[in-house]
């Protein structure tokens, strides 16, 4: 049960992960550095600025969030535009709106290609100093860390299969 | 073209405003006495626990949110279970996940039967001593804000046209 669990994660997360490094590499020239993903349901992702946003198709539901602390969102903001806003403000939320938008476009082609297809869901930005995010899913959810000289970032992935 | 919004969103809105009466009645013997709806840009929900969740359909897409002050969470559980907690556990985080799904799945079943379907991704719930949501769309976003005794909840909907 837990080996299906994680092939099927590994199938549907690469995508999301390759997208990620497209998006912030081409919009920002700026690399993040993976950490352990881990399935456990009692890890949280945590930032001061997250997007989520829903995915829904005939094979699958589920959902998709990108936590960022704010002198990370801040620093990605600075290498997009080339000046740094010092806190968290409306176009740093943006920012993070359109980020989750893409890296979610950008998965959402790989998967079709393999087979499967969802469409996407509007995105939400989730602002406030150390908030939690958790999806409520049925089905495998991975949580993968992410590092940066200027901060952290998560992102967390659940997939049910559709009924 | 702002009344063609108004329109859809009494139509979109109701369903929605129906449900979470009937969840919380149903649920929790509780009612919240609703404010005035808006349609402006600048207005956030804020609360310290939300519940959002996206939705998908051949005519539309959107998403969904509610988000409730901690005390709030907290007395609704009380009127649930008999039992208030003294702050937002993992358990007020399960119910706020529960009531955002039960009040799409009522919404969807209403608007179904007036000809809009959509699927649900799955649920994912925030929680952080007052963050805000702002959803991100195209299309028309109302916020509703709610009071009761025990503190104020909010919702937010918003909806495209599916391309």
């Amino acid at each position: 049960m837990e080996a299906r669990f994680l092939d099927m994660n590994a199938e549907f997360v690469n995508p999301f992960l390759n997208a990620l490094k497209n998006v912030l590499g081409t919009m920002a020239n700026l690399e993040l550095k993976a950490g352990k993903a881990a399935m456990k349901k009692d890890e949280m992702a945590r930032g001061d600025v997250s997007g989520v946003i829903g995915m829904v198709g005939p094979q699958l539901k589920g959902s998709f969030s990108i936590s960022f602390e704010e002198n990370l969102a801040c620093e990605i903001m600075h290498k997009m535009l080339g000046e740094k806003p010092d806190k968290l403000d409306a176009e740093v939320c943006d920012m993070v709106g359109e980020i989750t938008n893409m890296v979610t476009g950008g998965a959402k082609r790989e998967l079709g290609e393999k087979g499967y297809d969802f469409e996407m869901a509007t995105p939400i930005v989730v602002s406030g100093k150390n908030h939690t995010i958790s999806h409520r899913s049925e089905g495998p959810k991975l949580i993968m860390p992410f590092t940066h000289i200027a901060g952290k970032a998560y992102i967390e992935i659940c997939f049910d299969r559709a009924v």
